[in-house]
């Protein structure tokens, strides 16, 4: 480590408490101070590249500092940085809208911040919509096991992982949570779509019994990511689909790390159909939108809803129906330059054909671990590929937590210049759409050697 | 309205639902199209200008597109646009999180993306604290009557605003409210400090009764901003840091909208000393910033703590008490550049004395209204200053809330080019502090008229 690298360490240790971390850990784990980054590329202080096999946080889809972003965010910052956006709107703002619209062939969209407001936002919406039309009871939701919806404190509620959750249990909401689909609980010799089919009789139970008082299920579609890329099969989706409307539910699809092209499919949602005979897809009721929307440069959300919905809360101002909720730099003009310059450059090219080409060399790759002796599972969706360590995966013994297995890929993938960062054994490579194939033979490469280091003893 | 304007107006209204809006007002009420901004100016796509009297929600505090911002935000673009925060870090979010220590006195920083998201991190940090120090029955929050803290389910459950919070009732925690000390309740003859000190015996008695299941108090120092503008006199503050220290409860401070010089103190708690003896200004447990922060740019947020807070979670990953909230764009390196750039133009001049002579100003020109048969109070702290409009002030008959009287002031002032946005009744400026004299002229001469029009009949 470099003086450069340490000071700069030493000084951020000093004064900020960084997210996700318990500090203590950088008593030896070094914290990468990082200076610049180009596409697939952080360069820190002392002049290191690591590749970013996690689009940092699954945010960078496009890669770092991509010229169409940058430039666009410049050319904002000549006109308009910010107005408020309730009786004003502005140029960046609608034409997002109307290709989020178009996009997600939804009708409304609604702006927030990041991920957690935009959860925040579909819940407050749904539970107001029963209200505004003559049904208060429905106030509850339903959410799977091991899901992760964001952390303030209504998405954190709508989430089930203790070590998020525990500590603020008297201040959540307590939603029902129901068996996730989750094919890596399947049963020796069943397929994916039959696990996630009988899956299904759990909702359809908690339905039946709770829809009088359910405003809505959440969902991640396809891949429960924070909860380990545990991933299942569509037809879950278009059962839910089908149960929702029978049953007078709202479906909340939480695309925040699925959508924009990540599953190679523009939403994972794409990839559930109505129906066995139909081409259409299905769509939640709201649809949650965060993280890749501004290729990874700034905070942006936005919420995509039906018209039925917003015709719910249209009324004269005295019926006091109208939802109130407001975030300062709702609609920010910079970010929704950054996001319509994202949109142009994914429209730009078929990226959902060289995703899924990608994806590909990615399992070519990473499949030689099938035979690991502990390696449970590579499974895959598109460009997010995982890898489950286990002691022993025939008899289902799980490392235990504090051995931080994962730990250790992350200390290798640092030393050899990639960044990936486990989620517990699981270990996970999320990279950037612009990954070039000799990109993708180093980020593997080095996967594959940190479980094998990883899993050694 | 020109044809520009009107398209740009249709297509917002056909597919963005605005926040805190009931849409259906505007299908009379004009949605405005800004084009342009700069300094106190927005342009629409006509043309047509409007000073920014409320700082676009309190957050272009230097108005807008500062040159200085824009620049640092511009070189920021070209090096690093952002990288996971967890485990990593950079130049820009350090020296922000160094300069917010030395300018708070508070030892620590932990970013989120907007003022609901920080509140929620302080409500989380202050229960989690005490659980991980042994007390685990502290998950109980106290806050102020007509309080506001954001709308994120956590921080909604804070505010005490029906209008915002009644259709959630069911999904939000209980805190305990407490009277608060806003002056414009106090009895003909009372000074504000005696209103103050006085209705603090309601805030002890809530703390003898229930500290020993209360993590935390919650306040906005000084003025009660979205509950229109209500004051109260800063001897309340000392009191409460006193009281806190004294029964174990911490202090959270909500300095959203106050902080960066609004009040005329860097921040609003600034003005209360920890005792009558001394010059020290008293400090939260933790301090909530966002709005000003960036200037009016982008989303941010940052929440200052204390060393004893960090240290209660600083221990072995295997004791499980590190605070593992994130979000995605945490630390985003854009926003603090742009966060920097604002401290550093705050820091070019004495804006503090600045601001005092702009309120001095305002309050020059506003004060004629202080003999208006409609005119209950105009009250000032620093650069804001509000006007409260009654039916019949020395009975205390309000106007009822249907009548919108504050819709005609913001009706009169987009007519002559001046954005005000009344909270019910209550007319406030809240200007950016680059505000020249003739424009405040302008701006107060169009209250005045507003108000007068306003209280016609």
């Amino acid at each position: 480590m470099t003086q450069a690298q340490d000071d700069l360490m030493q000084r951020s240790l000093a004064c900020i408490w960084h997210p996700c971390t318990q500090m203590k850990d950088h008593e030896w784990l070094p914290m990468v101070p990082i200076a610049s980054a180009e596409g697939v590329w952080l360069t820190d202080t002392s002049g290191k590249r690591y590749l970013d096999g996690i689009s940092s946080w699954w945010t960078n889809i496009l890669g770092h500092r991509h010229p169409v972003i940058m430039a666009r965010i410049k050319q904002q910052l000549d006109t308009l940085d910010h107005v408020i956006f309730a009786g004003f709107t502005h140029e960046p703002a609608v034409q997002l809208a109307e290709k989020l619209c178009e996009l997600t062939q939804l009708d409304r969209c609604f702006f927030a911040d990041n991920g957690s407001a935009a959860v925040e936002v579909a819940l407050k919406m749904s539970a107001h919509y029963w209200r505004n039309v003559g049904q208060p009871a429905k106030t509850g939701f339903i959410a799977l096991t091991n899901s992760y919806h964001g952390e303030t404190l209504g998405a954190l509620a709508v989430g089930d992982n203790a070590l998020y959750r525990e500590a603020y249990a008297p201040m959540l909401m307590q939603p029902r949570f129901v068996t996730s689909p989750d094919c890596f609980e399947r049963a020796p010799g069943t397929s994916w779509e039959d696990h996630s089919r009988r899956a299904f009789a759990h909702m359809e139970m908690a339905l039946e019994q709770h829809a009088a008082t359910t405003a809505a299920v959440i969902v991640e579609p396809l891949v429960q990511c924070a909860g380990g890329m545990r991933m299942y099969h569509p037809v879950y989706l278009t059962m839910l689909r089908e149960a929702c409307n029978r049953h007078g539910v709202h479906l909340i699809v939480d695309e925040i790390a699925t959508g924009f092209g990540r599953t190679g499919m523009l939403w994972a949602s794409d990839w559930a159909k109505v129906d066995r005979e139909s081409a259409e897809p299905i769509r939640g009721d709201f649809m949650c939108l965060s993280k890749g929307l501004t290729g990874g440069t700034m905070a942006l959300a936005a919420v995509m809803t039906t018209n039925t919905v917003y015709q719910a809360f249209y009324d004269d101002y005295a019926s006091y129906k109208a939802f109130l909720h407001s975030h300062s730099y709702t609609g920010n003009p910079i970010a929704c330059a950054a996001a319509l310059a994202t949109l142009d450059v994914l429209a730009s090219e078929n990226w959902m054909a060289r995703n899924r080409e990608v994806g590909h060399l990615m399992w070519m790759r990473m499949s030689e671990l099938l035979s690991h002796p502990h390696v449970a599972e590579v499974r895959q969706q598109g460009m997010i590929l995982a890898v489950e360590m286990m002691k022993n995966p025939s008899r289902r013994t799980p490392y235990p937590a504090s051995e931080r297995r994962g730990l250790r890929v992350y200390q290798h993938g640092l030393d050899k210049g990639v960044l990936l960062r486990p989620l517990g054994n699981v270990v996970y490579l999320m990279p950037p759409y612009v990954i070039e194939s000799k990109e993708v033979e180093l980020m593997t490469r080095t996967a594959i050697d940190g479980i094998h280091l990883a899993t050694r003893d």
